[in-house]
């Protein structure tokens, strides 16, 4: 199982939305808070060309990169109210329990990313970040890099995420798409991308592994 | 044309999110921000009610007044932050030019509700607030009184809002619904609570009155 970060497994997507509002507001560009919500989770780059797209500016390599700084400040800034998503931690130690190998894939950078796990009580191995593929979500790269960090089949795999992007790069990648509400996307919007199935937040993904065809491993690597 | 204000004229929703996050945060209900979100424009009171029932807490009159008024406090708070949605301010007045009534009618209370006029640069007596009717969305009972207040019949009125509980209070006053992206809430989402069309934001919707059947008055009461 693939895991995306932000909305899917930490309660971080509206402080992301408002630290990129600050970081634009930064730069004079003011733009509807909706409008920046839905580009959460797609790669940094794809997101601030569509948002420049849609207000008709044009910034330099040197002003996006200071952009995209003054957002991680800004979101680390508010970093003590992120907090797991209910039932979080539970199911990823109960993945480990049945012998189930999962990872995360993040469209973030690094000094998010880890601040993220932090906040999950999680070691830096799991993670798979912006800064280690060329391409981050609704490219399939990050998904594929994280497989094969598990010595997973990708076409096995089951990709778990809150947004568009995330389900998109799961196609792309050809792994199964599940999506989380916890993000804020509303679930047809998730269906349309190509969910297989649409749950609250991780505690009730777990409540429905089932529905996932998820069996205990009867030798898992552990025992 | 009866307008919602949060998330419909000005762009608030995300900060009345995490104002309510805070408000809740300070009674020790720790809730993720999707569901808050997901509440945000029925009635208080339901709000409190609905947000309780998912967390199991109870809490006494006195103490819902108190997170009522915490969240206002919270809100006002940010108000800086908040600013009109693209096209609102000109699509009010080209109604006014065309000699379409209008109003606006909100969930919310009193003090929050004038601070968003002025975000508009609009005069009180435009508004119906929370406290002039028995009950606030989704009941019908705010656009019955906005519709009043302009002297329409309620079916012959357009009720634009942001949220699912603008467009049910819109089917059970039997007025026509009108969905905008701009608070967050996606497509799919409206459409299902009855939205007989959906745009993108109050500009959006400008480009597009015509698909409401909205003609020039040939004898607007002004001239």
């Amino acid at each position: 199982m693939l895991f995306d970060l932000d909305g899917t497994l930490i309660d971080s997507v509206y402080q992301h939305v408002l630290a990129w509002r600050e970081a634009l507001a930064g730069v004079g560009i003011d733009l509807s808070v909706w409008r920046i919500h839905r580009r959460i989770g797609m790669s940094g780059g794809l997101f601030v060309n569509a948002l420049l797209r849609e207000t008709g500016r044009v910034l330099g390599p040197e002003q996006i990169r200071d952009l995209q700084e003054a957002h991680v400040r800004h979101y680390l800034e508010q970093l003590a109210r992120v907090k797991p998503l209910p039932g979080a931690r539970r199911l990823l130690r109960r993945l480990t329990d049945l012998g189930v190998p999962w990872a995360i894939a993040t469209s973030g950078n690094r000094a998010s990313a880890l601040a993220g796990l932090d906040v999950l009580g999680l070691a830096p191995e799991v993670v798979v970040t912006r800064e280690e593929v060329e391409h981050a979500k609704p490219d399939p790269d990050l998904f594929l890099a994280a497989a094969a960090r598990l010595d997973v089949d990708i076409a096995e795999s089951v990709v778990i995420g809150d947004s568009v992007w995330d389900l998109l790069a799961a196609q792309r990648a050809r792994a199964l798409g599940v999506g989380l509400l916890s993000g804020g996307y509303g679930r047809e919007e998730l269906e349309r991308a190509g969910a297989y199935r649409v749950y609250e937040d991780p505690a009730d993904l777990e409540r429905h592994l089932d529905e996932l065809g998820l069996r205990a491993d009867p030798f898992p690597s552990g025992s």
